[in-house]
């Protein structure tokens, strides 16, 4: 039976500050992505979703970003590798210990931000993330967009990688992400987007914005959680793959 | 053979800041706390002083404090028991993770400034701080100045404690330390700090300032890393306990 | 003719996170009090809501607060006199210069949270927040809870002081608010709420749980900002007050 | 008579953080930045340096840099126009009322470390610094590198801009800094330095690496306030230039 798995960035609040809706999203998603206190998320909130994922049957991973609140880690910075290493070992570490702490184990990562995009585009940068990973834990998966350098880089390190695709996002003929700036960067029909979640996960295909079908090895798809209709869409995707025969999965047993 | 160890708070630069002599300290001490980026510390010092620990045979452990550059964890907050559970647990597996990173292992946990100061006078604080430890680690040794509350919240806990003492402060009769508003709370003579050494290690005794004799398992004194002098008389105290015929030790060998 | 003044604490968001409905509440109170960086806002938010102010007749003041984004200015430091100075008058020249550039005299300041709390009951604390805004203008008005220690700091100091009452908070005898903790230290019912704030206006009297009439200088009446019903409770209040025959003012309107 | 100024950068501790000699330049400076406390400096140094600085004769500016501690403003970021208006403006008000609480008067700012380095190069930037400047004060000194596009921004908008040279950097033909990663990039000779400056003072002249002799409005010589010698070297050139018959003068008094 073919399975599906939805990931949406979670407990991006910080003190007082809230974002998006994680309460409404735990009910629908499989996997949640945990800010780590860099670039958002705090100690606490990321207790409150871990503690609150592990009773909805979520799987959890570590969502480290640059060292910039104000920017929430979408601004870039240049930084060494050694520096890269010990920037995603840190939150990594104190993300596995917030888990112990909340009764579920971490069983992934997956960048945030500046860093991710950077990584997609960047193989050294993206070596450094996948060093710092391993330091850490050795099994832990790697969730990294299809076709990237960060997802080439983790596979290269013997690490598990799982292929993450966007439902509302189309892509251009070489695997990556139509720019924003573009016109046509965003799916904005729901029905559109559930029909590309479709053939990820059933077809393993994409289909670029040129016609172009590209074969991808989809393990993930990525929903948003902030936005007005942000719960909306994430039912309307869940729903819609149900309909179609597919079953829900935590990340792990996507690789399983 | 009589053992003695040496501690030292280390890693408390930030960015372009530094704090003390990292590197003077490491030739003399034994064990090294390390400032986990809450108070000061961040994930490159953290790495390069670890990097260091490793090679100088000094073992480390994490040094958690309040979320407070500004006032370098030296001001009392007042937290529900689950923050404290969840700022212990975050910066304890954040060195962890930086330690696997650096080639060495995290063996203790020493709270730092005011969480620590508060912990020794509050027990439901320092079960918190126990519980936060626990979670992450159950064979991690909690060094907690001898006679307080943290030492017996984590007795009674049975994580592994070591006991600490200090070099150069006078004790009340019940065990704590003389208040540093009064005029005797320092000791400033380095042939009197060296024998209260030697009699914490060799009799388990600190005499009190008035003249009463404590009991103590006494496992580490604490040096400090910053003031100009705070090299030499580490190196003095050292050399000292050398002498007279006591051997060095890592933290986890006090205890083995 | 009788005036009346509402304020609102604003522009309480910081980098991605947004607090409360600034938009919303400009269209209903007079004055607005700006957070100013330490406890929540920065140099952005604080422009635009600034400029907006300036497009909307509604008078501006600082609203500082400790250094504290985690704690939201919620959390009580102790810090010397000096260091109080320095803090107000720090966020005072910050607001005022965005105010500059924003096109908006900053006519007012109003401390936040936990240092305003202390103050109110505190002379030497107030003393300390009255010297350094003086310091920056000695014209700027000081908005401080009636019957507080800060009020009386402000008007011994010959600063212009503006009296703040509570919609919907209780008083006690001697004129301090009822305690959170308590049942009765909310009005929730909004009609009761409109008429503590017209008796505060019009007759200048507080009625307290038990009766007692306390004699007091309203100047302006704070509204809340964030809670799913903020903005229409407040515009409740404004138009109960109209439909009472009292007319909207600016805060230094109230004072001349 | 012929008149130096001597600047340095100040007040860049943080927090217990120090650095570099604040006490030991001000008996040597005529000018002092003061950071701002978004990338170093905080409002109690701020205070402490300023007051000194008053009791000292020397004259103190704004040093503003980019939001954050971590990389103590050295890292570049790309932020748009607007929001470099409001940086500037935020820190220049809250360090003149810093000034006015500290008993003197703010009269020039002068950008630090990315920021200043991407202005001397972007003259859209350099003019969103120039207008967040004068929005606050029309009458402040722009202190900028001679050469720059920053200078030439401050003077097509009617700022009062002084020209910053250096002692101990080799110049290109074209008026820039050698770049540090060439060998030639510093003067580490300090008789050499101390004839840059007299040649910069007296001959307005600057002799770049080719021998191109570059003419240049000379207004102030930034000397460094961090390193072993920075004391040492300040105190030789401000000898020498004395000992060539050049009286030193605060930042004002050279454009008087």
């Amino acid at each position: 039976m073919t399975r599906f798995n939805l990931n949406a960035d979670m407990a991006e609040g910080f003190g007082d500050w809230q974002m998006g809706n994680d309460d409404g999203l735990l009910g629908i998603i499989n996997t949640a992505n945990i800010a780590c206190g860099f670039h958002a998320g705090d100690y606490n909130i990321m207790g409150d979703v871990m503690t609150k994922a592990a009773a909805s049957d979520v799987s959890v991973g570590a969502h480290p970003g640059f060292y910039d609140l104000h920017g929430f880690g979408r601004r870039k910075l240049h930084l060494s590798e050694a520096e890269i290493e010990r920037l995603i070992a840190y939150q990594l570490g104190a993300t596995i210990a917030i888990g112990q702490l909340s009764g579920i184990a971490v069983t992934h990562i997956k960048p945030h931000g500046a860093i991710n995009n950077m990584a997609c585009a960047d193989r050294a940068l993206a070596d450094a993330i996948v060093r710092g990973t391993s330091a850490v834990d050795q099994n832990i998966i790697l969730l990294a967009p299809v076709l990237s350098e960060l997802y080439a880089a983790g596979e290269a390190a013997g690490l598990p990688v799982a292929g993450e695709v966007f439902a509302d996002r189309a892509y251009m003929p070489d695997g990556q992400l139509v720019p924003r700036s573009r016109p046509d960067a965003m799916i904005h029909d729901k029905a559109e987007s559930l029909a590309q979640c479709v053939r990820m996960f059933c077809e393993h295909t994409i289909v670029a914005v040129d016609g172009t079908a590209l074969s991808v090895k989809a393990d993930s798809v990525c929903v948003h959680g902030d936005g007005p209709q942000a719960v909306e869409i994430a039912g309307f995707i869940k729903a819609g793959l149900e309909a179609e025969g597919l079953q829900p999965a935590a990340l792990p047993d996507m690789l399983g």
